[in-house]
């Protein structure tokens, strides 16, 4: 019996995307009572952190629907079903950046929204890139324009949030730390 | 023009649950083609980084029913309708630790997975935690259990992956942050 454990008495699908799924689960709680759980199934994300060699950290613009706004963030992408997420990395970084890189650090991974979710995404720091003459072409649907910031301006970019997400708020703050650690 | 905006064709309304609500948008791309895009619409979330007099962090244990298993993360809690996040914050630290506090200072906000949710975690400090005689009960449905550790207990919880998510990740880097620019 895990800690607080909710077991499963139903499970109700209401949809199968492209993306993400969705199901109520109707759980018995730990005092006996009864209630219900919105569940997203999603198949996980990877992000890296990419430094070129003069110290620029390599972002990505592009449209965010669920915000009808654009943000700037690290590049990303889903996982395939049975892929490695070093793997997702490396093509998701040449897809959207048209550089790649033989060097990659994982960083952290952490769910991004456990309370309806279950999406797990990836982190991986990426130094030694190189541009990629005739790179991946991004997803039929993805438009995205690559902006590279000093760690500073990335900073200014964070208080004016248009960088505004977890994965690269979170790799800010941690390349001010490794900076602080030198 | 917003930069690559998807403009809105037709949108189905999928679910609309207690937390969630799912919609599928049918989208004008930039280059003229047509896709769909899954959305979550969430209201909002507030987490607290509490920290005691003793400088010890306060945690929550509580079941993840998207996970199926236990986590542990700093006090959190989803916004009502209209209300301000500080307000939030103060009665989701009350409610899951039985501490309140008079200080609360604004660390970042971020959107915890922008590529299919509009959840939007706003996330605060607070010291001069004061234990609550009569602490507000959690949500009827809300079962959690209070751990205090340090800084360092805290970073080996995240390297066992039992401290798992974006906000709580991010809070760990964070004050480590802090404590190296004291």
């Amino acid at each position: 019996m895990k800690k607080f454990e909710e077991k499963t008495i139903r499970t109700e699908e209401i949809f199968d995307g492209k993306v993400v799924k969705l199901q109520v689960d109707e759980v018995l709680l730990p005092n006996g009572k009864r209630s219900t759980r919105e569940l997203i199934k999603h198949p996980g994300a990877v992000a890296v952190i990419p430094i070129t060699k003069d110290n620029k950290i390599v972002f990505v613009e592009q449209f965010r629907k669920p915000l009808e706004k654009s943000l700037i963030e690290i590049p990303a992408g889903k996982l395939e079903p049975g892929e490695k997420p070093e793997i997702t990395a490396i093509r998701e970084l040449e897809e959207e950046t048209g550089y790649t890189t033989s060097q990659l650090t994982f960083v952290t991974s952490f769910y991004t929204s456990p309370g309806f979710a279950d999406e797990l995404m990836y982190l991986y720091l990426s130094r030694d890139l190189e541009k990629v003459d005739q790179p991946l072409a991004p997803d039929e649907d993805e438009f995205v324009e690559i902006i590279e910031l000093t760690l500073a301006e990335a900073k200014e970019y964070v208080s004016k949030e248009r960088i505004h997400d977890a994965k690269t708020n979170y790799a800010i703050v941690y390349l001010e730390l490794l900076e602080r650690m030198l």
